[in-house]
């Protein structure tokens, strides 16, 4: 038995437009864009989206928002959703990147919010 | 003055593949999946993100992400957005399709939530 639940919506843009993209969100949806210490290439947009981490990722690749589902068994996860049908792209420090079926990205990593939000929001699998 | 704020996230995914995006996105994030009666270009997936309307829509185009801002005054809305640097796409009913600095889709609408959810959540904007 593991669990998970959405934990990002991540605004993936390319390096050279990062910057701007993330003053745009800010603004846009009346968020602070802080950059995160140490990991420059995230932006974080404090609450610009209710129960939602959203950040802006400076990526060398084109445009495109991918969700990041945390979970407290990052193996079980992946087997779950490859087993309904997701493929595994890469692996990046402890996350997996796995394309959907239909091409979005989804990122899968150890759990990131608060253990009580976590426990209370998360999904249980068998 | 007028009032805006995120509405739903969209997975907008080639239409030969959206049945089976909607089933796997329906099981990865333990929702349901809800074809909408009269728009069955869209696939409801009910309390896939906590505080966030999920849905598949079906599109002759590559799959991607797009965000759906909810206002009180789309003109308005629409102006303050492209003031912020983003460009206007296209309309689709009473919907605006902006493309956002560094290349992300947003569509602007009328209010779709309970009118008690939009004036508890929505940014005021002057």
């Amino acid at each position: 038995m593991h669990r998970s639940r959405v934990y990002a919506l991540l605004i993936d843009t390319p390096t050279p437009e990062a910057e701007r993209a993330a003053a745009f969100w800010a603004a846009a949806l009346g968020a602070s864009a802080r950059p995160l210490p140490g990991e420059e290439q995230f932006t974080s947009l404090h609450q610009a989206i209710s129960g939602l981490v959203t950040a802006v990722q400076a990526v060398d690749d084109a445009p495109r928002f991918h969700l990041d589902i945390e979970t407290d068994d990052v193996e079980a996860e992946t087997a779950r959703l490859v087993a309904l049908g997701a493929t595994q792209v890469s692996q990046w420090m402890e996350c997996r990147v796995l394309r959907a079926p239909g091409g979005h990205l989804l990122c899968v990593l150890p759990v990131e919010s608060d253990r009580a939000v976590f426990e209370a929001e998360a999904n249980t699998w068998p």
